[in-house]
């Protein structure tokens, strides 16, 4: 299946004009996003954690300890991963219409753990440039102790859709004329000043790679 | 079941001195988020989709379209609801230490449809005090109509846990003395300047209540 098809799946339900299957636009709220939220079952129940990921062109990566029942229940199950940004709050003019903007990616599939060395380290690679671009080259690497003590679990993006809410709050037509005021509150993300480590020689200066203060500023700085 | 009582399920089993059950830490997560992801099963695979929520007291609320396949999903159902607040990004010294500051609740339980009118109407309320305090004696209240088209569910707290990590990054001790700047990027949820609706009377000045710069100042303004 190539991406951008549409399955009954991923087929947006609900509000159906706020959704998409557009690889580029999905692509960019995975690399927006900081962290996304894992769905998997474990004895029939679901559960849900948030989770770090990264992207290597078609295909999602999250990791952890091989001792992690998130990742134990999720290789070579089916799985959910969806990845929101908040962008607002709609605020109509009545209780019913009020809202939020977003934009959320949701990935179905079957997760399979990552065993070749080559791909599992670009993995790694791509989860830490996901969230520090440029991490990657000032950090170091891992060693074969701390490689074989990560388990890298793989998501293909083949059956994803995105769902977008943005703009004004919709009203009743019979409600514009009420003495109330209405639109958004934009949110977004933002950094602060980073806080040095204390056990750290206080004369090693904050790289640049640590002074974004938009999620969207740390990207487009990759080495990849 | 007492709330903070802990179940085989909500045992925190990774990194296990991270986990809590204080009530008094899990509501103030809850409140804190504007977001929470919802997981269910539907057809045996799991799905995750981002929802806003409020609480009263032990229940935590969220709504929807009685055609939302995640709320019909969802009654009377196991559900897991995760709520997550990213706190900053921890840099460690080497690749294998990065992580993140965050504080995480996860609710499991069965969810069950609000059908009485009075709950119904204060679990509305509580959905948009939580996201806006303020806003719902400033909007128009629901009508028959509206009220009648709007599933609320419930989930109790009774089997909740919170996860929490916290502070610098943790290296191992021979790392401390690489040269590679280590520390925490602290992250926080912002709001912008309120945008008008071009439809609105222009006269008509932006209410205290969206008047907030961080999720935390919102809180307390509420009349509950």
């Amino acid at each position: 299946m190539a991406r951008g098809e549409v399955t009954p799946r991923t087929t947006v339900k609900r509000v159906a004009e706020r959704g998409s299957h557009d690889p580029a636009l999905i692509d960019a709220v995975i690399d927006e996003a900081l962290i996304c939220h894992l769905g998997f079952i474990d004895g029939g129940t679901p559960f849900v954690v948030p989770t770090i990921h990264g992207r290597r062109g078609d295909t999602v990566y999250f990791h952890g300890s091989p001792a992690s029942r998130a990742l134990r229940r999720s290789t070579g199950a089916e799985v959910c991963l969806t990845i929101t940004i908040l962008d607002g709050l709609v605020l109509a003019r009545s209780a019913f219409h009020h809202s939020m903007n977003y934009r959320s990616v949701m990935v179905l599939g079957r997760a399979r753990e990552v065993t070749d060395a080559e791909e599992k380290l670009q993995a790694l690679r791509a989860i830490v440039e996901h969230v520090c671009p440029g991490r990657w080259e000032a950090a170091r690497r891992p060693n074969l102790r701390e490689f074989s003590k990560t388990l890298v679990v793989a998501l293909s993006l083949e059956e994803a859709s995105v769902k977008v809410r943005s703009g004004p709050p919709v009203d009743e037509d019979e409600d514009h004329d009420l003495d109330v005021w209405a639109g958004v509150l934009p949110l977004e993300i933002e950094a602060g000043t980073a806080v040095p480590d204390e056990l750290m020689n206080p004369g090693l200066a904050a790289p640049a790679h640590v002074r974004w203060r938009r999620p969207t500023e740390r990207l487009g700085s990759t080495t990849d």
